[in-house]
């Protein structure tokens, strides 16, 4: 190792990625996916209003975007009935999270999340120096009392907790949430990642209340929207903090590009119906093939499902046996989620490409009880 | 101000931006600029290549992008004769910067760099809590020995220079840059920011040397290439501290749509070649046009040029005269450069604009020997 001067957080930290792109795999096995059902994308793409109007503002790629984003901070504030100054746009929700870890995290500071939660959180608290304390999750969902007595107990100063969860698809009532966001420690924020959001029962997400100083909602247009290629996530919160991410953050963040089609995609409302309903069906769907392979199926208020397959290693063994057919899935990485295999809802034929291979190699799987299906 | 659980750097930190966006001055005016002549982005725009590229690639938004970036970063390592290992992609150089001082900077750590130079510098420095060294700029480029010297009184891990300088356009030659690198402390990295370097002679631009474990060199999409609105930008160094930056940056932050067009614009190396030519042509209208007026322009090895009207009061007095003709440009934030107003060179039709509104407003100049031409 040649001598850099890294700072000590730096210099320990051991080399890792959040997640290894499917691109990756690709290169390793030298041929594409066919269905690319792994990464939570929506494959139902962008509204085509927002299509059009990105293909348009390419003519605009010489333009540095609008570091303040105002223009979809107007809408989204519209659209939320926030004001603008409660909102903070950045990068995905990966961006965001690490311009709001930055803020709040030094070396030593204790951070609490759950065990076998979003990596890639885990991974920018260690970037800061932080110290995880990592909550077990319970029948499936992220434990709100664990999380709640772990933060007493460490003091830290962020909670993370995704509602609707990933990697599982289960999810807690706004009402629990938001209890659970009044009893934590005065000094501490709640990191609320709503990724998942749009596809939950409306009473899973609470209202917006920017008045509220401890609590953080996090969006993004990967998701239902379509749009993960693009980069744009935004904050909603109480406008103090939206301040003091602004003293830290990469302004010009957000490619212009991505900032035009955010908009379009926002007022599309129908298209967006049209995914929720779409994915709804593409649940249903995952579900019924799983069951009738004798898997469990655990009910998602995503744009995925987990499927307990019955154990770490017949989930490792499917992954890489739905590879070898050209169809990318994951699973959670840590027990005992691991026990289960994680597929993204895609349109039909994708789901086809899935359900086509999980029956072929499912009658193979070792010790596997759907084999005599 | 709410009880926030920020870290003590930030809660210290005055709120700043490092740059007010066009788009917040098109607001507050009430009237959008005619020529856009102050960001130093380039108005000739992306390859006809990279256009047609982007808006085919808009239809994959739904996909992330490679958070390895392998396909850019293998095509930039034929383009350097350089292992892609030492290839780093980022959001634009500012990303870039924001991710290596994640690397070597905490609080209280000194940095050195030049007393008006990159803002965006200055600001990313803070958000880690180092201690800014600045050394005045001599003769209008930045000072080699007298940042060579406030690195051995710091010991500070991280000099920062500008080579072209932005903001006032004067270039070092590479024997000089090597020697300067040559002479740092042991413990220091040069960050070397050449974002205008493809505008510069040769001679002015030292060869890549990925063996040099002190020197990182950043590159840009957003200047010659056309696409400052893609934020896709790239550091090439020592493999080592490319490893570093793996442990601590966002790496799904370029977008999809901007690594294909990247690609394209980087293989279009005749666009490449009309660019630099037109913009060496743009800076000699410049220059013919300031010293029509009696201005003073200075040497520019990039896609600007820093004119020298006689003091800050006129500089101020000519951007705000200039943005009342609808023609957007800016000027150095600190003396002795902010006597100087800096424009960028765009196509012809704005450049004319330019033109125009500087020869009608330069009458009006109070106190202005140019007002008699």
């Amino acid at each position: 190792m040649t001598e850099l001067p890294l700072t000590p957080t730096i210099r320990d930290l051991p080399a890792s990625t959040p997640f290894v792109g499917p691109e990756a795999i690709e290169r390793r096995r030298g041929r594409p996916f066919r269905a690319r059902l792994g990464a939570n994308e929506s494959g139902f793409g962008p509204s085509p209003r927002a299509l059009a109007a990105m293909r348009e503002a390419v003519a605009e790629s010489w333009c540095y975007g609008d570091p303040e984003g105002m223009g979809l901070r107007d809408d989204l504030a519209a659209f939320w009935d926030v004001p603008a100054e409660a909102i903070s746009i950045g990068a995905g929700i990966d961006g965001l999270i690490q311009t709001i870890l930055h803020t709040v995290v030094q070396p030593g500071t204790p951070v609490v999340t759950s065990r076998g939660g979003y990596p890639t959180f885990n991974y920018h608290v260690a970037a800061f120096g932080g110290v995880l304390h990592e909550v077990p999750y319970r029948d499936d969902r992220e434990d709100l009392d664990g999380l709640l007595a772990a933060a007493h107990e460490t003091g830290a100063p962020v909670v993370y907790l995704c509602n609707p969860d990933n990697p599982m698809g289960t999810w807690h009532d706004a009402g629990d949430i938001a209890a659970f966001a009044r009893r934590l420690p005065a000094g501490t924020l709640l990191l609320l990642d709503e990724a998942y959001a749009e596809f939950a029962p409306a009473e899973a997400v609470p209202a917006m209340d920017t008045g509220d100083p401890r609590t953080v909602r996090l969006r993004t247009f990967s998701k239902v929207y379509g749009m993960a290629g693009q980069r744009v996530g935004y904050a909603v919160a109480h406008r103090d903090l939206i301040a003091a991410l602004a003293k830290v953050r990469n302004h010009f963040e957000v490619n212009r590009i991505g900032q035009i089609g955010a908009r379009a995609a926002l007022a599309d409302t129908a298209h967006t119906d049209d995914v929720i309903a779409a994915v709804a069906e593409g649940r249903a769907d995952y579900a019924r093939i799983a069951e009738d392979l004798s898997f469990a199926p655990v009910p998602s208020a995503t744009n995925f499902v987990a499927i307990d397959v019955g154990g770490p290693a017949r989930a490792r063994w499917l992954v890489d046996a739905l590879a070898e057919q050209d169809v990318f899935i994951r699973m959670p990485g840590a027990p005992p989620l691991d026990r289960c295999i994680r597929v993204s809802v895609g349109p039909a034929d994708a789901r086809g490409l899935f359900e086509q291979a999980l029956r072929r190699v499912a009658r193979e799987m070792p010790g596997d009880p759907g084999a005599n299906t």
